[in-house]
Parts: C-alpha cells; sequence; structure tokens
C-alpha cells in the first residue's frame, strides 16, 4: 500500500443527509478514537450549487466542486468519500481507485453484482471502507464479543428485522431510492444490506438463502419489502425481513439470536442496551438481562463517554472511521472494505434469485 | 344437532398437564360465563391406574376408568374431552362422534391430514371444539375486534414467533411429544399450529407457503424448529418461526401485524397486554401504545376481573369454554372447531410438504 | 387452637367484587393446594336479597342470610370471611372470633387503630387472615426467597408505588371507600396498606415515618393521595406513595429494593415476571435481568401450571388460602394475621398522625 | 449588555470528563444550530500541565495555561467556561463577570446558598448559563411543550429519581465530589439539583419542601442520598429521590407526571423515548405511548438527526450551546441561567435545613 500523510485531505462526493453524517464523523473521529492521523474536509462535490455552499458552510468543508472528476485528480486528495445515490458509487469508486485514493463507499457497495465486483477488483491495492455503520454500534460490538468469548455456545437460531414506514405514502417515497435504475433495488439494498452485514459478522457465512419480496404500490420498479430464510455454514439457520411497510417504526434494525449456552437481542431504537439471556446461570434465576452500553470493559469504553451517558446514531460512523484509522495506521486490514461489500452484494443478487425463481439460490460466497 | 341436557356430563381421556388445564376450566367456566349449561366432571380415563387416581382426587373427576371405549358408550355422557397424545385424538373422536357425543380435542387436531379430514367428517353432526386456547386470549380478541373495525387498515405484514427451549437439552427433552409416530410432527404440530390458527383468525387465508425445518439434535425423528414465508389472500405477506430452540424464552408466542393504519403486537409473555400503533394520530405524537387488557369495552369485560387485575393462562380455557356453551345455547357454530382444526392441519401438510420439497406450495385450504 | 374438621363450612358477609374473588379461590384452593382440609361455600350474607341471590347462583353458594349476626351463631359454621365495607369489619370480627370461628378479613384490618387492637385482642384464641393477598404474588415471593438467601445484601433504598386513577372521576369516584365514616380512610387504608404490608414482610420493621396526604376533591372526606418517607430498622430509608389520581395506570402496585449485593424491582401490571439486578457479576454482564415466574425452584413451582404459563391475580388468593390450610394443617401460625393487620394500622396511624402535625412520627410498632 | 464579536474565544477551566464533554459541545454546536456566533476553544485552564496538555490536543484547545486568574483579564478572552469542582464556581465567576465575560457554570451553581447569591448579583449584566443539560433532552423538551399545550390538564403528583451506584465502594467514590469543603453536598448538589431544575421548568414553583438524606458511609461528610416531599405552586404534590447507592442503575434520571388529562414519563437511560398516556381518548385504547424522539414536528427536528437516528448524551450540551447562542443573537434572556442556578441553591438550601431540622421548611424561591 501506498504511504499516506498524517493529515489525509478528503474530498467527499454528495451532499445530502448521509453526507453530513460522514461530515461530522469526519470532524469528531480525532476527539475519540485518537490515531497518528487526521482529517481534513477539504472539498465537497455536488450538482446543486446553492445547497451545496450551504453544505459545506454547516459542516466545514474548505471548497465545493460541481465537478467530482477533477476533484479526484488532485494531488492533494488522499480520500474520496462516496455519499452519492447508489448508481454513482462504482464510476467514483473506481476512478478514484485508479487514482490511488483511499476510498470509502455508503452502502451498499453497488446496484449489482457485476459493479460490484470491479470495484472490489479495482480497488485491491487501496484501503476501503463500506459505509455498513451499524457494525460499529457498542451494543452490537459487545455481542461480537460474547460470541468469540463463546457465551452463546452452538448457535440454533439468527433472526434479523429491518422496519421503517418510509415508503407507504406514496407521496413522500419518492427519489432515487425508489428508483430501480438509481437504486439498483429498493428494501433489500437499502435495509436489508444493513442485516446481512452484520449476520455475516456475528454468525459467519450463508450457504444459501430463500427469499420472496414484495411491492406493495403500483407501477413502483423496486421491492418495498423482503423476507427470507438462511441456511448458514455453522449449521444454524436464520429468517430475515426487511420493509419499508412496518408501520409502527421509524428506523427499528434488530436481531436475535439463539444459542445453547444463551440468547441475544438488539434493537437500534434502544441502542445503547443489549438484551442477554445466560442459559448456563441456575435456571430458578434465569431470564433476560438488558446490559447498558457500552459499560466497563467494553472494548470502546474509553474512546465515549462514561459508562450511563447514551450515545448516538453518529457515534457509529465515528467508530468506523476510528477503528479505519486505526487499522490504516496498523497496517492490518479493516472491516467491512470492499470486499466484504462484495459479500454482501452476492448474498443481494443469491436473494434477487431466490425471489424471483422461487427457490432456494446458493449463497455465492465463496464463488469468485 | 341433538338436544343436550342442562348439565352436561363430560368423559375426559388423558390425565396430564392438559387435562388438569382443562379440569379446571370445566369446574370455573359458569362462574365467568354463565349460561344455561352446567358441566359434570364425570370420569376421567388413563392406563396408570395411581397416577389417574390422584388426578381424579385432585381435580374433581367422580369416577376413573381405564377403558375409554366403554365410557365413550355410556349414554349418561354428553362431552368426550380429548386430551391425550395426537396418535389418539382420531380414535377416540370418531368413537365419540358415532356415540353421538360433544367431542373436544387438544390442539393440533391429528398428527396426520388424512386422520384429521377422517375426524371433521366422522363429526359433522355433533359439536366439536379444538382447544386453540390462544385465540381467547382477551389481548387477541382485542386485536381481532380491532382490526375488525378497520383500525388497521389494509394488511401489509404479519408476522408470528413461537419460541421455547424445550428441546434443547436431550435428556428432559422425551416423551410421545418426541417421536413421530406418536405426535406427528415436532415443534410443527406442538406450536406453530397455535400461530397459523392465530393467523387465519387475524388475518383470514393463506395462499401458498414456502417452509424450511430443521432437526438440530441427532436421530430425533420430528422437527426442532420450522420457519416458513406466506402469502395471505389480503394481499399481505408473511413469516412465522416455531422452534424448541428458543434459547431464552419458555413460552413466548408472539405476532405482529403493520397495516396502513396502524400496527398491533402481541407476546404470551406479557398476557394482559396489547401494543397498539396508530398512524392516523398527529405525527408528533404517534407511538406505540401498550394497552391493557381487558379493559372497558373489551368483549370479556364482564367476563373476568375487574380492568387492571391480570388473568391467567388457564382462563384462555374458560374463555373458550365459555363461548361454546354460549353457542351451543344459541345454536350457532362455534369456532375453532374440527373444521377450524382441519385448515391448520392442511397447512401443516403443505408446511411439510414445502420443507421436503424445497418449494413453495399451495396451502390446500380450498380443497377438498 | 379448637380441633377443625376436614371440612369446613364457610359463610361470608359481603357480596361484591372482592366477595366473588374469594369465592372463586374457596373453590379452587385444593386444586392447587391439596391439604386435609376441604372449604364449603355454605352461605352468604348481604342486604340486597336480589343481587345477593344471583351471587350466591353465580359463586355456587349454597344458602343466602340477611342477617349475619345469626349466621355466624349457626354451630355448623366454621369459618367467617368479612369481605364488606371496613367498617363493618370489627363487629363481625369480634362477634365470630366470640363464637369461635375462624376469622378471615378483608384488608385494612379496621377503620382504627382501636379498632384493630379490639379485633386482634378478640381473636386470639383462633386463627385469622387478613386478604393481603399481594404478599403471594409468585413473583413476591420469589423476591422474599432471594431476600432471606442474602442476594440482595445490606439494603439501602425501598420505594413503593400504588397507582391507580379511581378517583379522579367525581360521578364515578362514589361509594363507601369515599366516605371516611365507612372506610376509615381513602388513599392511604385502600392502597398504601398494601404496600406497607409487604414492606414489612420484605423489608422489616419501620422505626418512624414523615408523611404528607392530600385530597384533590372538594369535600372528600378521605385522602386522595398519600407519600411518605420512612426509616426502617435495618438502617434502609424507604419512600412510599399511593394515589387514587395516579392517571395513566388501573392498578399499578410496585416496588424498588436497593442493597449492597443488587436490586430488586417489580410491577403488578406485570406479575409473572420479577427484575433482579446482581451486583456481583462481572461489570461488564451487569445488567437488570427479567425473570418469569413462577420459574423451576420456585415455592410454588408444584403449585401453579408449569413455568411459562401466566398466573392471574386471583390466584394470590389461592395461594392466601392455601398458605392458610396448610398452617391450620400443621398447627403453625399463618402470617399475615389479625397481628399482622394490626401492625398495618398502627403505620396508618402514624401517617395520618404525621400529615396532620407535618412530623415526623415513631411507627408505633413496638408499643402494646 | 455588552456587544460581542461574532468569533468568541472560549476560556475553560478545568479538563477532566465534563470539560471534555464541553469542548465537544464547542466545536460541534454550529453544525446543528446554526447562528451568527462562532466559538474558539482558545484556552483551556489546569494545575496539572501533563493530562491538561493532552486534553487540549485532543479536545482541540489552542492553549493552556494554568493560571486562570491572568486569562480571565485577557482582552480577546469573551467567554468563561467553568467545569471545576464546585468550590470553585463562585470565585471564577464572579472574577469572570467583573472581567465582563460571558459566564458558564457547571451545575450545581454553587456550595453555599450565599455563594450562589454573590454570583447571580455578580453576573447581573453579563449573559450566564448554568449547564444543567437534561433540560434539553428532545424527550424534555417535548414533555415541556406537551404541558404547555394543555395536554395534561390540571397537575396532581410529580415524582423525580436520580439514581446511580456511584458512591457504594468507597474505594472508588472518593475526590472532590466526596468532599464537604469541595462539593457543599453530595447527592443532592450532585444529582438532586438536576431534578429540581427540571421540575421547575416543567411544573412551576416549589412551595414547601420536607426532607431527609442519609450518609450509609461512615465518616463521609457529605449526603449519599436524599429524599423529599413537596408542595407545588400550582397544587400539585411531589417526591423527589436522588441516591448514588441506587445499586442497578448508572445513571437513571427519570421523572413522571399525573394529570388529569394525561401522564407523562421520562427515563434517561432511554433517552429518545417518551412515554404518553392520553387520558382524553375513548377509554377502550387508552395506553401508555411511547413516542420517539425527536419526532416529526418537534422543536429540535432540524437540528438534529432524521427522525429514528437515536442522538446522545453529548447533543444535550450542544443544544444547550445553540440556544445560548441564539439567546445572545436575539437578545433574550437564556434559561438556565444564574438566577435559575440560584432557584435551585435555595431549594438546595431549603432541603437541607429540613432535613436537619425533620421539619416542612418554605422554599425561600420567592425570597431575595
Amino acid at each position: 500500500m501506498a504511504e499516506f500523510p498524517e493529515v489525509l485531505n478528503v474530498a467527499m462526493v454528495g451532499h445530502g443527509f448521509i453526507a453530513a453524517v460522514h461530515s461530522s464523523a469526519i470532524h469528531q473521529v480525532r476527539r475519540f478514537f485518537p490515531t497518528r492521523f487526521g482529517l481534513r474536509t477539504q472539498v465537497v462535490c455536488g450538482r446543486d450549487r446553492a445547497t451545496l455552499q450551504a453544505m459545506a458552510d454547516r459542516w466545514g468543508w474548505q471548497e465545493t466542486a460541481v465537478d467530482w472528476q477533477s476533484v479526484i485528480e488532485r494531488e492533494d486528495i488522499h480520500v474520496v468519500d462516496i455519499a452519492t445515490p447508489n448508481i454513482l458509487h462504482a464510476p467514483i469508486a473506481i476512478a478514484a481507485a485508479k487514482a490511488g485514493k483511499i476510498v470509502w463507499c455508503e452502502k451498499p457497495l453497488a446496484t449489482t453484482l457485476t459493479e460490484a465486483a470491479d470495484m472490489a477488483e479495482a480497488t485491491k491495492k487501496v484501503p476501503t471502507l463500506v459505509w455498513f455503520n451499524y457494525r460499529r454500534i457498542p451494543a452490537v460490538v459487545l455481542a461480537k464479543q460474547m460470541i468469540e468469548q463463546e457465551r452463546l455456545g452452538e448457535i440454533f437460531h439468527y433472526r434479523a428485522l429491518y422496519l421503517n414506514q418510509s415508503g407507504v405514502d406514496p407521496a413522500k417515497a419518492t427519489g432515487w431510492r425508489y428508483r430501480l435504475s438509481e437504486a439498483g433495488s429498493g428494501a433489500s439494498g437499502d435495509l436489508l444490506s444493513h442485516c446481512l452485514e452484520m449476520a455475516l459478522y456475528l454468525n459467519g457465512e450463508i450457504k444459501e438463502v430463500c427469499a420472496s419480496s414484495k411491492t406493495f404500490i403500483k407501477n413502483r420498479d423496486v421491492d418495498d419489502a423482503v423476507m427470507l430464510m438462511a441456511r448458514f455454514s455453522n449449521g444454524s439457520i436464520g429468517t430475515f425481513e426487511a420493509t419499508r411497510f412496518g408501520v409502527g417504526f421509524r428506523n427499528s434494525l434488530s436481531f436475535q439470536i439463539h444459542g445453547s449456552k444463551g440468547m441475544l437481542q438488539f434493537d437500534l431504537e434502544d441502542m445503547n442496551s443489549l438484551r442477554f439471556y445466560d442459559a448456563t446461570e441456575t435456571p430458578g434465576v434465569q431470564g433476560t438481562k438488558k446490559l447498558m452500553v457500552p459499560g466497563p470493559d467494553h472494548p470502546y469504553a474509553r474512546n465515549f463517554w462514561k459508562p450511563g451517558h447514551p450515545i448516538g446514531f453518529e457515534h457509529t460512523f465515528i467508530a468506523t472511521l476510528g477503528d479505519f484509522l486505526s487499522a490504516l495506521q496498523t497496517g492490518t486490514i479493516f472491516h467491512p472494505n470492499f470486499n466484504d461489500g462484495l459479500k454482501v452484494q452476492k448474498l443481494l443478487e443469491a436473494i434477487s434469485r431466490s425471489s424471483e425463481t422461487r427457490s432456494w439460490q446458493r449463497s455465492l460466497l465463496n464463488e469468485s
């Protein structure tokens, strides 16, 4: 890998909601995760000059630009952060990689498996990051740690839900996320991809899937909801559901894992806690426990505020960047990188085929 | 239908846990649901004389008998209540029906679709009842009422889980429920059948299913867990899971329904409440509400204790009997009867075929 | 003590809501708590003949009577159960005791401390019971057991709330409970008495109290709400609140206890669970745990249904009677008896004085 | 008031946990609450040079200084932010006010009422802020808004708890917070002050209090716990408890308010939600609702992330600063300022006197 200077100048493409979240994380990362590297919010790119300038002012970007191609060519830029509609991920990422930049890309990696494979191929020599931020929720990190400590034993069931109600009102459910040509898919790429990435992280490889998707609104060409059954390599079975018609929820990403020694349960709506059932305790006092996180001994215990002081959504992006910079400093491989994003894309492809053919499909994870 | 006397003499076959629950309900029903009919706990049948007598003493049965066949022939018996292993449901029910008795049968109706069809055929002329008691949980009754009042609007999603941990320890997970020959199936007949019956009650017919079952313990010949996707006639989609490997739960039967106008959520672990999200309220004060049941205006408000005084599991059996006797009095058809039990069996059959063939299967509901 | 026959004939005075609850428990107690003794619902007494007969029919009483005095004199009556307005507790109990009857009395024991002392004195030679049923909630029994097992360590805080909203609407809040002459007090005798009895049971003697009561409705002569601070003999401090103006709750009786080794928390609205925090666990996995009760190893594990099958409010009355009959059989002293009821009355008296004088008052518990 | 430049240079005194939180808020405020004013983290003062420099590096302070007195004299400093032990609040604040600086002070305002009164007097001509940040929790802001919209009607009860377990272990419970000379008090100034400030904000003036405090650890000279009863000017009654012996909780600040039209409930452990019971709804569907905040129409809806994306503890400091700068821009009076801090100190004084004299005390709020 190339050497990188201690202050990395970032060029961001995109200036919407998620671009603001990235910006906030870029500004804050060193406060919580001190590393050798600093980040400078150098230039933000977009097509609408008026809103672009307002965003740059609010979120502290030095420059604005309408032509991302030429920005990517600039020698003083070290990182390209992609916060655009999905359809632009591939061209920007590939161009950035060719120019030797570090590439960060919003999830899902691409609109198709082909694109994702091309992106993974093109970025082989540069550090990459996909913004699957939810993996860095302290409660999820604690879940991972507990699984690695064998506190769940043999895993039997994995169950994941992503519920929001964003798609119900056709008058509001507009924009690129509702167009196949720009998004690649609907609820599956937008929501399910988070669940899949987290499942791979927590429960390992998926062997095969059987899925079914549904579009409730006439003439909409993306899926509003998707449900699926999965078989994992570790012998456990899983169910997944992601929907934009989950009335009653604004942003509920949850999972539940049953193992021979215990159970874990999480919901983003209560992101500072993790539920744990320890089946190895005396039967009479077994019960589901609410662990407040981050608590003492948590991997992020020294990064965020004292135990008992809740953190929020944006801190998951801070932790993502913090771990990325730390990996850069130590020369280790960061996850989730573009290869991890490609795995999710393979699953999305298998799910899409399964839904179309109404049959079980291999996950493609071990195919190149 | 035949005329029945005002005091109905009951003969029960079986004397285990569920027989005790039925007994308790038989004794109590008139306190909570006064009707013209009374019930007398006349004779309880079983093969183990010692435990049978103890059970009869504790639960107030007048007589005991080891030979259910001759009991069924007795003229003074008006009701036969079947609380045996599944494999005995069909012979007892058919014999009882031939003798003109009212027949009550523990769920699931039978071990196979063929048996269930025979039972439904044989009982055409006698009143029947299948002990799918959970339909009578006041919170479930309230859910039904709210759906009928159109408080959910168009239904998008139905999601049901039945989790317990009864199958994990092979040393404890023994008995007829773990033998295909006596039970017909494992988690699917035992647990999933409740979820299916409730789904038919709350959300109507299921058109097709795609299922997958799993047995975690070597040499066990019944399913430990089953998961499935479903498509309902009303256009909604559903997921179901039932497992005896749901570590962390002793008896969690839950459902969640999302519609265009709201969401409903229930869990047996908190059986005196129902969660409701009203999506027609002002957006700023929308939220999931915990309704304590039975509350004022509830269909069972006058039957059970005052609002705020929780009732328990056994009251669902009392309500089942209460509604049965009321139907008998008014000459209306009680649900769930053997035809309803047959529908569940058709679904179980389709689910079994789907799991074996790894393909979507029609639900068989509209086939005779 | 006198000898009692194996079938105890009960005469009940009163025929309202709580009389029905007692009746139900009388019928059921032997199913769940087999003892040598049986109970027969012999005669129910009341002044309104029409409703009295309907109650007798529904709840299985052999006879009705309008004159409780002559019923108490009957030789075939062994138990007098008092389910009347508070003002009648003393005369009935004293008459029954004089006639050598077992006396059961609805809580609170009396309308004044003088009455209560007279009742305790009069019943010295007969078995007594006060219907503080909530002490027998399985979750409360488990709490007691855990405290005795020293799982909380040194107790620091005891906190109790009884919230309902019964007093807010003057049009509905009528009847004897709202008249000082018949009830003795308002929220304090009706609701707080439960909290006090439970505190004595779980946390021991109270040394002194400082209270303040409030009547929100003009011209009402009983307290609508009462709040107090307490100092316990074990060194812990406590707060109590009971109110009929607790809008949002129908019947929430809750407590929370903090000790050096853990915390316990209970709420009647979720009566089949107990929350426990074990402060002796590894810090990183400490959290409040939801114990489902009754679970395995629970004192009532063999009495009620299998773990995971919730029981209800009325089972606390069954358990009360079950334990009473068991004590009668073994010749041990049952709690809470009239002496326990007297202790609560002493506290109520101290609380009343404290509220009037705006000062701390000794609890009177160790005074005769 | 004096004119202030558009970029305000801040000097902070103190460099511990809370100083880091303030620093983070200073850096972020303009991203979420754009105003005319900017803030520059100019100089941080402290006595321990090594940790001071590390803190300055991590949290982006331009300079460090050991002598706060001379920093306060500097003309280029516009704001003095006090994040020191309580005993230093008064001298620093008074000096800063004399130098014409804007003064921000960590809570509680002072160690005694005399100090607080002097501080309020000295700062009459400069803008002030007391860091009672919890008032700015979006859920609390929503509660305030709902109360002002008369959604609770006449208030009956106010109930507040602040529970943590920081004081239990004498080996860890050390430092200035456990010394009367530096802190002024224990749980009352540290924890209860938050509850009192919030009560004044949400429920108005308190007329009188009756309190009792407790120190569980021998030789400790501050209160470990304090409990009190209060009477509010609006006719409602309240209970408060704050303790460092609330085993089971790391940082639980909660309140519950019952009014004639509804109930509100909040707990910091679940800071992105507010519970609401609307007693004006149809009785059958009344229930406690969980409102996720900030939701649409929330006063901070445009400041923080989209509904459904939880924010954390530090955002309350950001919102505090945001509202302060907005008030500065519009020339309106910010709350809570030093006068508000003085009110809390008057209550703390009345509570302390009440606990010592074991008697009700007037709140002193309307005395100068």
